[in-house]
């Protein structure tokens, strides 16, 4: 089974292809655009070598021949100075990329931020094609078209928007995936389930056997069905000055204890679990939501093995690094709040004495 | 007397107000700009100091206290290098830029690639405001979004497309500008009356005495003039998929004749002036236009002080150069070839020996 979801952006509309055993179908997909002269595969060190060996067969039986830029691997090297190394690549050695050309990215968010960026860079901007190999990949970063860096001063600093010219996601690359990223993905899911889609919620409560076993068809729905939810979200609002911003919801205090932990020590996903969990009880504590909200949202946490709790946080230092966030204007902290499940609304006059007594649903 | 020119592209429409004593209004055109929180002007240290002062005085009027950011002049400064510099100094010192910030470039092609690259860069865009103080800037790069960088492998193969939200030009800032870049931005006058539009060849023709001494409304007419061509060659053909390929007459042989001779030995403008006699030549020996027109281009770059001639060029190397032109495409070579005055068409079946005795006009 293989489930196709409609981008809708207009001139820059794209596809979304997910199934089991889609490496193997690349080939095609890149052959579909219109006047590809070449291609080049950037992956990462730490992408099992089978999947760019996959997608490079499966473009070799297209009729290309892809040449392979491999980045090291780990967010510390999303970075301008990797940027530099694939633009040498890339233009450098002949042939050398050309206008016509088209870059594809195997492999999770770094691989995806940077190939990005350089799609969007290189030559005035090339097309892109998206093969995410994690399930945050998949349901988040692939869909939108945010590319981009961190800088010393904070993630994901320098960047661009760039949509690409189609995605392709095997889900049989999940297997290969460490627990915690693959929880870490299945937070975003949470999220959209939140934010968006209640029946979403409910598949994520009755399939979690399924998900827990990465069966198959039920990640085919899984992701397809994340990926339709935010795909619709950057359809009504592709450069982020409306409704995008509820696509944030748990990560404004999630990015802080992220920042405050040191990154790697939780994964993205686990810092966005425990940023809606905060959301929640801001929420209940305004009486916008009972607590029947936050007890649900710690059930399907919990069946996805995420943690609902983390022990050291320190309030003041949180509120600080939330005054710094990319997000905030003119010092006014913003925030998502749900309303009810599959419901948020965007609130901008969240106080610290407010925000340090919710936190202590962390305790 | 200033003139505005209106830049169509729908939502992302902008103007470009041209006139003597211009500088002192750039904070008016910031302050017109919704919701701005900061602004940060980028100059470089070959653009006289008075004209970042003057803006940012005009800035301070307007109730903004700018900070100035100084990247090293010259073309080999138009780096990923620089641009990271710049990253630092807007990231790092506080008041740190948000997404609301407006970045005003002053200074010539250098500062405004840069410039324009940075803000198309950092946080995924924030708005740009252009002060060209170079003629060269103001009639070509001010209009049309092009921002980038030069890579070891050729010149701006690192960029990306980010209109301006407005561009002020000052003819005052021409009375500095030494003379070899003033015939520089002449060149591309021409250019623009060849390609589009006789009664401006017949104003350069008329007025080349008033253009020569700099009088401020002969050029305040002049530069609105070719702002509007251009204006309108990129309305029609934002990403340079048609007929924005016309303002590349000249360019393919230009270019070439500057990378063979060493940048910096002729300016951009001066090897278009010759790439145009090329193309002109080649077109006549197609039968496609007379001599006629060639003698015409002839005299008004004469009369714009620009050189007819230069020794010591080798068509094969040329003709190298011209394979890994970026609009190369496939190995056939791209030419935009004149109809008559005023019109051109895109040829790409040029063949080795006819461009070498096409060259042998330059000698």
């Amino acid at each position: 089974m293989t489930e196709v979801v409609q981008v809708e952006l207009g001139a820059r509309s794209y596809e979304v292809r997910v199934g089991d055993g889609e490496l193997a179908r690349v080939g095609r997909v890149v052959a579909s655009l219109p006047g590809v002269t070449s291609v080049v595969v950037v992956t990462d060190t730490g992408v099992p070598e089978a999947y760019p060996a996959a997608v490079s067969a499966s473009l070799g039986e297209a009729g290309f021949e892809p040449r392979t830029v491999a980045i090291p691997s780990g967010e510390e090297h999303k970075t301008l100075a990797t940027c530099s190394e694939v633009y040498d690549r890339v233009l450098s050695t002949s042939p050398a990329l050309d206008r016509h050309s088209v870059l594809v990215a195997v492999g999770g968010g770094v691989v995806g931020d940077v190939g990005g960026f350089v799609s969007a860079t290189v030559l005035r901007g090339v097309r892109f094609v998206q093969v995410p190999t994690t399930l945050l990949a998949a349901v988040d970063a692939s869909v939108g078209g945010k590319t981009g860096v961190d800088h010393v001063a904070g993630k994901n600093l320098i960047g661009a928007f760039h949509q690409p010219a189609g995605v392709v996601m095997d889900v049989a690359t999940l297997r290969t995936l460490p627990l915690a990223e693959f929880r870490s993905g299945l937070a975003e899911c949470v999220k959209h389930a939140m934010i968006a889609d209640e029946s979403l919620l409910e598949f994520l409560e009755q399939r979690s056997g399924e998900i827990a076993a990465i069966e198959p068809t039920t990640m085919v729905e899984l992701v397809a069905r994340n990926v339709q939810i935010k795909a619709g979200v950057v359809s009504a609002d592709e450069r982020e000055s409306g409704i995008r911003a509820h696509l944030n919801f748990g990560h404004t205090v999630g990015h802080a204890i992220e920042t405050s932990s040191g990154y790697g020590s939780l994964t993205h996903g686990q810092a966005v679990a425990l940023g809606m969990r905060v959301n929640c009880r801001l929420a209940q504590r305004r009486g916008l939501i009972g607590g029947e909200v936050l007890d649900r949202l710690d059930g399907v946490l919990t069946c996805m093995g995420l943690e609902l709790r983390r022990a050291g946080l320190q309030p003041a230092d949180l509120w600080e690094i939330m005054l710094h966030d990319k997000k905030t204007r003119a010092g006014r902290v913003t925030v998502i709040l749900p309303r009810g499940i599959g419901e948020v609304s965007i609130v901008s006059d969240v106080q610290a004495d407010e925000m340090a007594r919710a936190l202590s649903v962390l305790e």
